[in-house]
């Protein structure tokens, strides 16, 4: 069953992390899991050196350049009991050049939400404007944590 | 760094879920988790009644009509222990014809794979060509599992 917006966007917020798709010119989509930080309608994923990359800019980014929609979308397994499974999706549009102070914000809240960036902040963000949320729930009350 | 194809097809085949992504008209990209089985260089996703649907032709479904690249992205996830982070990504095509035998077979692997299909059998499988299977780990041995 659909979950409503207000539960879908309660679920997002907590999930500790999600997938993120982007359009691939050749490949027509791209997935990459992300963490991520949620605040005033917006979404961010950090691009960072605790979790390294080959460096430069990501395909990722690139993906976003020629095409701004993305989507999150963040998923409950539980390989048993299959009546617990949910998911909620966030359909986003990449922010070029978010205000300077939502994307300190949004620093400030991935960095709250994982210590792993106490130590070793990341080096940039990709800040998201979020359109809509939706879900889907086998049960009437899913259990949050992703 | 980068995980070799053949480890990577490894991780993907013993992966029990993963998140599908495809193409969508006006969203950009579209995503949803699924359960799949793989066999002689395809992948199989089931449409099932188990984790039940609004019913009728899913948005998948249709995506993949007009577009038939997608990816398949299986990532496993540890919130303390970002050293034992791995994912991998299968770049797939739909095949919207695929030969009788290769689905029994697939169809047959996924009832392996989840026993929950054994009382209440799918409705129908979408199957992909895998044309690339790429990944990423943290750590120079992935641990199987997501």
């Amino acid at each position: 069953m659909k979950i409503d917006e207000v539960a879908a966007r309660e679920l997002l917020t907590d999930a500790d992390h999600g997938v993120l798709s982007t359009a691939h010119t050749s490949r027509g989509v791209d997935a990459v899991p992300v963490v991520f930080a949620l605040h005033d309608g917006h979404l961010a994923v950090p691009v960072d050196r605790v979790k390294p990359k080959a460096g430069g800019r990501l395909q990722r980014e690139r993906n976003l350049e020629l095409d701004p929609r993305a989507a999150l979308l963040v998923d409950h397994w539980d390989a048993e009991d299959w009546s617990a499974l949910w998911w909620v999706r966030a359909e986003l549009r990449w922010d070029s050049a978010p205000p300077a102070e939502l994307a300190t914000e949004l620093a400030e809240r991935l960095a709250r939400k994982h210590r792993q960036y106490a130590d070793r902040p990341f080096d940039r963000l990709l800040v998201f404007e979020v359109h809509a949320v939706t879900g889907w729930t086998a049960s009437e009350r899913p259990t949050p944590g992703s």
